[in-house]
């Protein structure tokens, strides 16, 4: 098998064997072809598409480049869900517990992630003792006795998808529906999903800037998990506004609490029960999406979704006490608002330009090495359609410094306020199939 | 400038600028720029093609990528020739002397070729002591004095062109043709051409497998001429079969001989006339195509061409005495006669697999380090579209082995007889434009 020759019959618009697509992918990860024959390759993947058999077998040999986790060990379905990103995300800290609330297995591996704010060990670690330094054993056992865990990210998954990445950022590969597919996929299985949850966000704060491009991209994913025997749902939601108020570790672990009491943002508290049900009922603890998202209520209301919360924290050394007494998670030295200027309804809010407003308070990394503050970040005080008064305020910093005046100033650049009131709809679309 | 912006940008289908082409190759060719991203970009340019401005930018950017040769101090337009290859190709040895016998300036800078038979100095050396360790200023002096001279190929030329011919042979992007057309051109225009003649050989002995393609690389390479400032024709001409009788070193001299004393194969005469037309008129020694090529056959009809390259032999040592006793050029030890097994008429010869029957002899190379002899090869004895009998001479071997049953075998496969007589067309078209 020669490398030229796959290049080029994907370039005429043929498709892939399964065997030419293993050939390529194992070759490339241990270094026998070269970066500069790849990415030739991918370019004309760009433009010619992969057929739903090709981005089968290009998940699966991306999940067999690596180690993959082993989860069988834990009782019942494990269900992973996965955000393609945005700004002020705080549903994965409200939906491991209120799930693993109602017995669906929570077996999370997790990372830091460069952003906006922390990835979700960052945001954990604002609760004073909390850790991931699990031994695979403990993890396993944490889970099958209280349903949810979360260890650190180790081992090498997916080398391929590493490689292909890096390769895909320099030589303008990264938009292509089958290599974003095919690469979120392999990272899921290869960490031992039984059924995987995905929340594609759509709109300017987003990867997919318009609806129909997020159609694409769900309609990929779930078709891929199908074809490779993992049950899949997607959820197409909206990124045109910062979801929920908090952006910021401490401040997003604080809208958790609220979220899990039913005390939540409006939008927040619908999404976190959209994915919810559609998790429950991949882990066939509901029959059906209504019956889940009536249950996950349920727990809300009774309090047994701050409780898992509670113990979840406290069986990875971290102070539960903090479920009841927020005030004891970090706290920034200054609060300082940010009026508004002008009167009318608030029409938009960049959303990934105020993440980048959190950012330079210090919530998030641009790089691996930055230090995160925990304590600092925004609460939106308004939100897209509310009505504003001048000197109402939009926004208030949590700050440690008391010199904000480059945040104000990129605050007010991206809040927006018009005659109009138009309230964004957050669900789009759930794809099933 | 960064380069994964003008891979996004070719690969979004927008024009790249001049600025843009010249960062690219030349940061490409003193190494600054990574192979895997040159490749993305040349797979970009294959689906997206690339318009009249940035091909020509594309061609000047690889002629100053490296040295050019400034023919400067030659009087006159010093027109250059070039095919895009095929078999038995012997239109150079003759239309050299032959445009020169009309005082059109022939500078010509060649080599050694892989391929069938040997490149255009390869087939001169079969003419006892002629040579190409020209001086710079010998060769002037030659071309002002007598009109035509060949100096090997030296100097740095395109080192762009190079480095990205030998990357797209292996990342599947050679059948591009605004990059087959800017290489071809950037190579004359830095070996100095001021006008070019271009012979687009098509069929399936050629590169050009369809009329179509060829017509549209002609086009291509007509168009980026003018774009540059240089006068440029192109004829497409057929390479169902190979051109003329002789395919191999001295037989193809033979045969050069032959066609200057207007005595030569038919096809290998009109297409020589064809282009010596073309060379003519670019090179203003006539007003049109047909006064051109009426006073070419006045040159073949009373010696003067004849007399050229007697002339242009013996002005680089060579044996000039070979134009009236070819004879004395080196001869093979066997001639062995290659019988029709069926009666009808001869309906294909597959160009390219006699031309690998030929260098199976040895009269081409198919490595570099490969030794040619300069005295085998084949003749023809019949063309497509001849009526043949059993027993009939098919092909005369000429070998310096006894045993050229391989050879045999070889030209039986590809040498086809069939019940209709049909001549294929020599001329296709010619684009001036």
């Amino acid at each position: 098998m020669r490398m030229v020759d796959i290049i080029s019959k994907k370039r005429d618009g043929h498709e892939l064997t399964t065997e030419e697509i293993n050939f390529f992918i194992k070759e490339y990860t241990v270094g026998n072809i070269p970066d500069y024959q790849v990415s030739a390759l991918l370019m004309a993947i760009y433009f010619e598409d992969m057929t739903d058999q090709e981005r089968a077998a290009m998940t699966m040999a991306m999940v067999n480049s690596g180690e993959t986790i082993d989860l069988s060990a834990i009782h019942g379905i494990k269900v992973d869900k996965h955000s393609t990103g945005g700004v002020g995300d705080t549903t994965t800290l409200v939906l491991a517990p209120l799930v693993a609330a109602l017995d669906v297995p929570v077996a999370k591996m997790s990372g830091r992630g460069l952003g906006h704010t922390g990835g979700t060990i960052d945001k954990l670690e604002a609760v004073k003792g909390f850790h991931v330094e699990l031994t695979k054993d403990d993890f396993v056992e944490l889970v099958n006795r209280d349903k949810v865990a979360v260890i650190g990210q180790s081992g090498n998954l997916t080398p391929a998808d590493k490689k292909l990445y890096a390769l895909r950022d320099v030589t303008g590969t990264v938009d292509s529906i089958p290599l974003i597919a095919s690469s979120i996929m392999s990272k899921k299985i290869a960490a031992g999903a039984d059924a995987i949850c995905l929340d594609v966000k759509t709109g300017a704060g987003a990867f997919m800037k318009t609806d129909e491009e997020a159609e694409n991209l769900a309609k990929a994913m779930v078709r891929i998990g199908h074809n490779v025997g993992r049950k899949t749902m997607a959820v197409i939601s909206d990124m045109s506004q910062p979801l929920g108020y908090a952006i910021g570790n401490a401040l997003e672990v604080k809208e958790a609490i609220d979220t899990l009491k039913g005390e939540g943002p409006e939008d927040l508290t619908e999404l976190v029960l959209v994915l919810g049900s559609q998790m429950v009922v991949l882990a066939n603890q509901a029959e059906n999406l209504e019956e889940a998202r009536e249950k996950l209520i349920a727990v809300m209301k009774n309090g047994k979704a701050l409780q898992k919360f509670k113990q979840f924290l406290e069986n990875q050394g971290g102070d539960g006490s903090i479920v009841d007494a927020p005030e004891k998670l970090p706290q920034a030295k200054y609060q300082i608002e940010v009026p508004a200027k002008d009167e009318g309804f608030v029409s938009e809010i960049v959303a990934d330009e105020i993440g980048i407003a959190a950012m330079i308070l210090g919530a998030g990394r641009a790089t691996k090495e930055d230090e995160i503050d925990l304590a600092v970040g925004l609460m939106l005080r308004k939100k897209v359609g509310d009505a504003v008064k001048i000197g109402e305020p939009l926004v208030t910093i949590f700050s440690n410094r008391e010199d904000v005046e480059a945040v104000k100033t990129k605050i007010y650049e991206n809040i927006r306020i018009s005659d109009e009131a138009k309230t964004p709809t957050l669900v789009h679309k759930i794809i099933t199939e």
